[in-house]
């Protein structure tokens, strides 16, 4: 199934076209899990009409997530949260001020109002917000909750008890 | 409504006595919007079977998103996301070291595979956690999408343009 | 003179209410040196389209510098930077967490393309904005460079060099 | 002497396969020293019903000291910790985000009442938590304190007192 | 029981006078579960001498395990561990520098070779740094294991579910 | 047009030759843009004259901005704007230390009174100083405007919306 | 003896009328040993001539070593360094921004070349400045060593071993 | 001339054979300005009787400076400046965790009554200290100062004004 060309559920943006590699695992995961969505370079900064375009009519278009990445000043998310309704979860970038500290700081400390879901730095991150946008589909689809649950069996037991032997 | 007495599509849980100031703010937002919850005292190291318990019954018991928000090592929202599939929110709450930044860091950075979304530290993290909580609801609910439209609505009208004039 | 009635050279936005008392000091430099402005509350994410509207048409009104305030998660001035191309100076609100270091890190380090001229910290940095400010107006109105040389070298003259001796 | 296969004193815990490589400086320690050891991967997070195993079956099985290494959102000695009542050691893993701080800070500030000795970071914190190990049990084992304190004596003795010369 | 004129099984040191009233939590804990201590105040830098003499007749006076506090560049613990081979538990105290991180990283960050227990920072710390004892003597001595498991029980006992509602 | 070779408007000094490669990338912008510019280099520590000399006549000459770049303790930009009224940009280089974090609070926590513009850090910074730089002349010139908001479209219109596919 | 009246050996700057009360402390223990000093406010950004001034002539005015005091920004130390030959020592005043981190930073990580010696911050390094400057004096001066050995005998001995009880 | 043989002035220590390469640069630096030193690797945990032992001869011996490098629990400079009454500079070996800001803190904040005089990190502070410590020097030795001041002059001249042209 190519999801990218089913209508999408879930809305990814990220700041710059750096910022493609590390979220290609975030779709990876989508893809895995069959959840439809699109993925667009949409800088809060630079084009800051798109990342409005995008926001504002994520909900009307049926997105039901968005995950934003973005680093150093990392507004992403918070545009999105300030002009949409929906979840939005914030990936912050790893750069190279304080190992991110900037992104991350940006992206979670947000005012008491305009929430967003900030997940780990980089592509920890990147995964787990395609999982936590997964685990909210889940909440009203059982079909999609089933696939997460037998998802989240299959990584607890793909870890190995015995600790790997060098030679 | 009483909204406690209702069944609860919303858990939350704290590691301390001494967070339940700051997380009444947490329960006040979602007796606003009508969202039924419980909420537990529940400490990931104290009491880590009730940790266990509250979290692997949660789904079954109806519950659609955790709330999880602990200071120090916080490891709450990461235990909570170990035993269940639904959507689990982290708030850090601010403590004397490094203003909270122990428990950000505890909360959010969370390793691939098992997603916190985390908020603001303290008391906007409280907000916030509450409103991100109904965002997830209203992915399945147009009752309470359509009144969480309507808080945002009213929460940036009630922003005054003005700077109050001191006397 | 009332330097808020005349057709204001300096906008200066703030993302809340509370930001208020350390921005009047910002405003009181501005009042001193007869640089008429005006002063909005604006905040990047509970009121976008606001910010919006005022960091678009800031030029077109006449406006030459603007002056953006905000704490944590601090968007104001990269959404106003965004917007407009005019010069944007930010001044990062002192919050709990580390000091303010997340709305410094979230003013100032902008990505590649979009400045803004980041000040020091809550009230140094606001009275610090009026005079960049004003230092810009400078560049190009002998009248107002005369009234800044005056007021930084009365600036000089007002540090005592004797320390005050208690008794 | 194979130390793994006798009856351990030390379990040794880690978060991920990827932190093999600096534990196994903690196994060769205790092997330098014959002390019996068992070593798992078990994720606070991805695998927490084997972690919760590994606790509460620890003291029956006559370990005496826990040893859990770990990175990022480090909460797996706090785990350890919160189920069992022997000694916990924390080893944070050194990371990318601010060079290990997020999963020094996990370790580290556990709430009042239940304690981990928490190590160096990385490498050293390995080699450290081993000795440390030891040193608990040479509390009781006069055999195993003069081994410890003979190897404490040829540690310092190797340390050469002159500057090494470049050619 | 007076269990400061038994034989003392734990060595309470603290670097200043300022620190007894934090160190009191410690020695509190030690008399409840009838834990013999002595505590001195032997400052690392002021009086290098008595934390000389202190450290290396620790272990030939019958001392089980050390506990050092000290705050700011805090070498208490690490000027322990170098000088005897029983267990040194390390309690960061909080200072104003960045709310205690200097002595945490200069309690925590030990060398290859000299392990210090580090517990969480201040009183928190104080409480951890005496049960972190309690556990180290229990691995030999079943009668305070058996206190201990007691003391760990009632403490989550203690901890109720319910939120406490405000008036 | 060679742009050096004009009277200048704008003046750049930086700390250290091994700051150029960064800074080069300031002055392509100022080229880019037909803006004529100085560039020298000036250590505020160990060429204190140069610094003051180059900060004291900068406005006679005819400069209307100076961008000053530095590392560590980086006080270069701070001695400009201590001497000189016209408006000073900072670009904090970034070391090793905290990824920068030394050079950034150097540059930008001033005192009330004596105000610096600080930009991202690095190569961020360097870019963003030009482009400040020429906001500042663009307030007071129309065809410098002009090309300053082409630059913008530009830069925005070259940003793609679709993610790369890699291979 | 009225030490401020004789030929100063040391001369204190500080950056403002507010670092008094601090410095107040470092010139006591001048007083106590009998050192001649001079205590002025100098500005590093406010007053930069008057900084120039004082370190340009101090070694002619036979000043033996200088004692700098700032904060934030903090470039007092830096400036001095660069005017002189003569040690100089930094006292970073501790602020609100991670608790003096920034001048700390400011004033310790100088660039090869222009060194500056810096003492902890706020009160304990205007205490400690003055002891490493009679330190600086004692290495020619007989009469001096002997007091600030008898001085650091006297703070050794007045340290209690004993724990302060309370009632 | 082989400054290493005549009767030292200066003492460096090391707390790790890995620390001679740097420290090696603030050997060259009294090689150049032919200030006779002596050099040793001295660790304050794994050899402290030897670290003693440098420390409380160091005055009797002639030596008029210390200078101690160190990293992580860089306790080095502060033993010494517990146990002689010379001026200690401390110089923080800069390692993995946060660009060495833990070896930073705990060489810089030590309490009050025991200074020690910090310098920059890693090689610019091994640099430096070697020239704090001749300035030192320099305060009773006009042969010595004069060429201090001929270095200082060298070290301005040699920095080009101009920046490089990369080809």
């Amino acid at each position: 199934m190519n999801t990218q060309q089913s209508k999408p559920l879930v809305g990814i943006v990220m700041g710059s076209p750096s910022d493609a590699p590390t979220m290609k695992k975030c779709a990876d995961i989508l893809d895995e899990l069959s959840i439809p969505y699109e993925m667009k370079i949409c800088s809060a900064h630079r084009t800051p009409e798109r990342a409005h375009t995008f926001a504002t009519t994520a909900a009307e278009r049926g997105i039901k997530v968005v995950i934003a990445a973005a680093g150093m000043s990392a507004h992403l998310a918070g545009v999105m949260a300030a002009y949409t309704h929906i979840p939005v979860l914030g990936v912050p970038m790893d750069g190279k001020l304080m190992g991110g500290l900037d992104a991350l700081l940006s992206t979670c400390n947000m005012p008491k109002g305009i929430p967003v879901g900030t997940m780990s730095m980089g592509s920890h991150g990147a995964v787990n917000a395609a999982l936590f946008a997964v685990s909210i589909l889940a909440t009203s689809n059982k079909e999609i909750e089933a696939k997460y649950i037998e998802f989240r069996k299959k990584q607890s037991a793909a870890i190995p008890e015995d600790v790997p032997v060098a030679e």
